[in-house]
């Protein structure tokens, strides 16, 4: 194990230099001076966000390795862009090292970001390492470009729109729970249905799969009044939608999209699977709203993606709030703050 | 003092939204939503550069004000835009928060960021707030624009150029130590020419000025052939051009432009006005590289400039490495590590 201390910062970036300095025809300056500078395609327009994730507060260094971190990383930036309908292109990493950190980490940290940047045809133009006291600080800003009468915003959501989700809701947030478990370390076993499961939603929190293809058809076909990247959880994000948006929504519980494996795993623990569903978070799917008359263009156009979206509920007006209709068909608040403050509904 | 936990993470950001919300022709899309969305001056590329300043690292809470540190964020990130040539745009701004902090703590660091940004023309459009388990973090990107053939690299200096840098150098290295020793907290006392010089260093340090007036200048008349901004020191940062451009360096230890207070303050206290001068960190001046066929032009354009310059030096051949004539035209190899390795000269 090299200790940081030893290679001091100017080799340091010499080494992710190494990782990472390939260009493409829009990078006009690289990794390496002030600034970067880039190119944008004509006629479009920047977009650019900006994450971080902390040690202890957003990942805890036993449960996920270094080139899993770095890939994260990369993939919860290119959701925020996903979000808007764009195309990411180029970031900027500022990573915030502990003394204590070995060169091998901060190598498997980057073998991860150069696989998820390559994945994502985004090149890395810059940043900056900086000594932290305390936890690992990974703080990514993405930049990406869209055609300006395309790109979808949260504030565009009317009264009467239905709203959709892609893939399925809760994985990530019971991943996280079955990790901090230890569920998964139990050491070699028989690989039961269930033991399947708990590896499936591992792997949805370890490595989100950020929604770039479906949030660019429905950016380039306008399918879209609204859009947001559940990040905080369907209860969160979906308010954020209302907040900027101004409307009130309706959710059904029977229609939010639970994968077998939240649903199993839930219910053999006496938990109810439309908790994850509403207050998990780190999905990282799209939530969208659709104006009523084109729904049916959705279903035809959705025909090509893998990916598979659900149709969860409908936008009201202002003034109801944000509600959920249970299995009972009780109308209930929606409230952001989770399973105890929500204690009605039950899976 | 409102406790952070008070007022939770939506009603943070809707805060800080208010106090940073305006926007200006380009901004499309603003703070509030996925990412940011603008449009650049068309024909400018873009330029992109992120910084992090973390408590105990790079500042102490107990030497600088929330809204010194604010204006101090923005500052050395438009100084990355200024050492390119470039005309600085837009922010992204990340907080890293301790539980601990007030919510009055962020507020003055937001009208700090505020009064910057709105001194600089600068908007900010996006960001992230997290929580810290330690040290207050704020990491900013920033983004600008430049005419693509005017943009100053750090490799493009060439055996012969002459080497500049503005103002002077040392002051902000001798206000932290004047800061940290306490010196300006002794309360009431008659102010002396000493107490004067003290009071600049430090404010110097405080709030360091971008070069962007200067740096655009040099840009715009083509006039600089390399250029960096000082953040680490001249010994580290001429480096950084060296090494980029392949060359080597010889500067004049009796041309370095020093103060008048960090000369008073330094051989006062027996130490070397020139070992502050060489390593002292964040002066945040332009270092750039000249033609010899261009130095008359910089002589005749800088007339309007408020900011003075200085020629230090000269760019050599590579190999020769990175040198410094002392007083008694003794030449000697300039490290980057400071007065330890470089026990030669005195001031």
């Amino acid at each position: 194990m090299v200790d940081l201390s030893q290679i001091g910062e100017f080799d340091l970036i010499k080494r992710i230099r190494k990782g990472l300095g390939f260009k493409n025809k829009g990078v006009v300056v690289g990794i390496g001076d002030d600034s970067a500078a880039v190119r944008l395609t004509r006629g479009l327009i920047l977009i650019a966000s900006t994450d971080s994730l902390v040690e202890g507060v957003h990942f805890k260094s036993d449960t996920i390795s270094p080139s899993q971190l770095g890939r994260k990383s990369v993939a919860v930036n290119v959701s925020d862009i996903a979000a808007m309908g764009g195309i990411p292109c180029y970031l900027l990493i500022s990573i915030g090292i502990p003394p204590s950190l070995s060169v091998e980490y901060i190598d498997g940290l980057y073998d991860g970001v150069k696989e998820a940047t390559g994945s994502y045809n985004v090149i890395v133009v810059g940043g900056d390492t900086f000594r932290s006291d305390g936890q690992l600080i990974i703080s990514i800003t993405i930049l990406g470009e869209i055609e300006e009468g395309l790109l979808v915003r949260r504030g565009g959501a009317k009264v009467g729109d239905k709203i959709f989700v892609t893939g399925s809701l809760g994985d990530s947030a019971l991943g996280l729970e079955m990790l901090e478990s230890g569920i998964s370390d139990n050491g070699p076993v028989k690989a039961t249905q269930q033991t399947i499961h708990i590896d499936e939603v591992i792997s949805r929190h370890i490595l989100p799969t950020p929604r770039l293809e479906e949030g660019r058809l429905l950016a380039t076909k306008r399918l879209a009044s609204a859009m947001i990247d559940t990040s905080d959880g369907l209860a969160s994000d979906l308010r954020r939608i209302c907040e900027e948006s101004v409307v009130g929504a309706m959710i059904y519980l029977k229609e939010l999209p639970i994968s077998e494996a939240v649903n199993d795993i839930a219910i053999s623990r006496d938990k109810s699977p439309y908790d994850y569903a509403l207050y998990g978070g780190e999905d990282y799917e799209l939530l969208f709203t659709v104006r009523e008359n084109r729904v049916k263009d959705i279903t035809r156009y959705w025909k090509v993606m893998k990916n598979p979206i659900k149709e969860i509920g409908e936008i009201i007006k202002e003034d109801v709030g944000i509600v959920v209709i249970d299995e009972v068909h009780n109308v209930r608040p929606l409230t952001r703050e989770g399973y105890d403050h929500f204690s009605g509904i039950k899976g």
